[in-house]
């Protein structure tokens, strides 16, 4: 995707430095394709990349994905050393780090290889990575905006698609299937999650589509996204099939006035945490304020979800370059849940939205 | 599924017990998904089972993930505790469980979980959970065996429509897309991985799927799986794009009779390293012993690979009820590769394929 991986090894060191770290150890995760580009297995034989902060980067894999990951641009970065089935990787590992220091685990790495690393050295401490990976990849560059308003474009349109075909009728799972399938038709090369919850289901912020069959009358909670290039969408609008009655007319509108005051407050120095208020205010004023259950957002991607987190208690102030949803709901209960999301990115003058799908109530068949 | 999570939580606490441990602590992960048939979001939210060797099991979930999990198995079996955004779930964890102890953590929680474990329990030991987790699902049941066989089938059916419809002139990657359509037509609930490793890319036993173009002449490595009920296929078969030339059939002959060798040598009690050596021993003999890479195989289930593993060193012997892969193969770096795969199940007599399209190799267009 023309990454400058070099630099962002590079970084890696220097930051890493800079927090006191000798070294990063980083297992497949979005860490490890953000850093060398390698889309390694998710498996259980240990792939380990050793990012320290002064001396070579080394790339530990099974012999086995050694081509593979020759081939990755990890191949032209780093040197690659290999263990073989029967071999216990740890003792590589011994090998190439010293005892007796401080490392960044990445915070996705399994217990399984997490214990390994604290036995093979037990008199070092471990930190999470992202203490350093979040100084990098927090603030996204050109490149990866590009990247994210691309799957933000895809979301459109999948939107724009279903609506028009209408959901009365068919099951939530089939929606759920149909929205993967449209991610991919728009430009994904994968669809990430496709929730559907209808009626009642709605008031589960994270329902998993099911078999309940979508009605006239329901509200239809439709969060989904897919990668483009690794970087993740996440949209989310409510609709009404059929002419919805007032009240589900006025919660909607709540929840949008809500979104739209939270994406006028977002500018560079703003506390995160005030996003979060500025939407918690609309809605508590209205009085739904303990039905919004959750953050306001996250931020993303490479993963669906990541630093920064716009929450309560998360005083850390907004850059340029940083992306994350804004995500206001009002969950009744065993009645119907509305929440409308966007992506945006934080620009020297305020926010933009990589998603652009009507944000007012759309009335579906 | 009807799969008694009752029974498997009881036997989780006994065997935590007998490993003198006081209780496991199980993240979003395959063995969440055995023990109390919760498939919960894999993000960055504590989702953490508490399964205690003697006391109740509990649930923590995010507050907004509550409904999720109330409708779920896990519902009817224990209790949930909930936490909300902005507090730490750490603070439940310190509240539930006492310090001091001995914990099992689940094979593949994430580093950010498991140090935050450590953090609120810091004069605590963490192991793997797999100490118990292997006691229980290594051996599958009936139910289990029957959904691996299922999801078998799919694959001999996919790779029969696959070979009937030819490859040349495709690339890699659009037969990898197929072979995951193909599965989910064939009645799994979605594709795992679909490895498509043409001509010189078949060296590499982990190749991704790319932009090379099948050509008349090449050798392609089949290696793709699929999931019904959870429970997953691994199949490969290497098939030849036009007829093939008298060394390119000589080593699929090689390959062909060390899987069956292998096969031959499963039966209760055999050590499982002796089920490698089997097949080493053929391919060794033929010349080719340094150009069998990998392990003959891997345990299966609700994982891709999982315990038992078939590798030199584990010297557990074979039991009933378990699966695994038999998966020997040769691979000529630059030139091409050579990979034959089924799933078996040990049965009392010996082993039973849950895979049966054809071992010997097959011309394809």
């Amino acid at each position: 995707m023309g990454h400058d991986y070099q630099n962002r090894l590079a970084r890696a060191a220097k930051e890493a430095a800079a927090a006191n770290l000798d070294a990063l150890v980083i297992t497949p995760s979005p860490d490890l394709l953000y850093l060398i580009g390698y889309d390694a297995p998710l498996l259980e034989r240990l792939t380990a990349l050793i990012a320290r902060a002064s001396g070579s980067p080394l790339l530990i894999v099974p012999e086995l994905e050694r081509p593979r990951a020759a081939v990755s641009p990890a191949g032209k970065l780093l040197d690659i050393e290999t263990w073989r089935d029967g071999e216990d990787p740890f003792d590589v590992v011994a090998r190439v780090l010293s005892d007796g220091q401080r490392f960044g685990a990445a915070d996705r790495m399994w217990a399984m290889h997490l214990l390994g690393f604290q036995r093979a050295l037990p008199s070092s401490t471990f930190v999470l990575a992202s203490v350093v990976m979040n100084r990098l990849r927090i603030r996204k560059d050109e490149g990866e905006v590009e990247l994210l308003g691309r799957a933000g474009r895809s979301a459109d349109d999948t939107f724009d698609v279903i609506t028009r075909e209408g959901l009365s009728g068919q099951r939530e799972e089939a929606i759920s299937r149909k929205l993967s399938e449209l991610l991919v038709q728009n430009g994904c090369e994968s669809a990430a999650f496709a929730i559907v919850g209808s009626g009642p289901n709605g008031a589960s912020p994270h329902h998993e589509a099911g078999e309940r069959t979508i009605e006239s009358g329901d509200a239809v909670v439709l969060d989904f996204g897919g990668r483009v290039g690794g970087y993740c969408s996440d949209m989310t609008r409510t609709v009404s099939v059929g002419e919805p009655p007032a009240e589900k007319k006025e919660v909607h509108e709540i929840v949008r006035q809500a979104q739209e005051a939270a994406f006028q407050a977002v500018r560079p120095g703003v506390p995160a945490e005030e996003i979060d208020r500025a939407a918690r205010r609309v809605i508590s004023d209205a009085g739904y304020g303990d039905r919004f259950i959750h953050r306001i957002g996250h931020g993303i991607g490479l993963e669906e979800h990541e630093h920064p987190y716009i929450v309560e208690g998360n005083s850390e102030p907004l850059e340029p370059g940083m992306c994350f949803s804004i995500e206001p709901g009002i969950y009744l209960e065993g009645r119907f849940g509305v929440r409308i999301e966007d992506i945006v990115t934080v620009t020297e003058d305020g926010a933009v939205r990589l998603n652009n799908a009507p944000r007012e109530l759309t009335v579906v068949t």
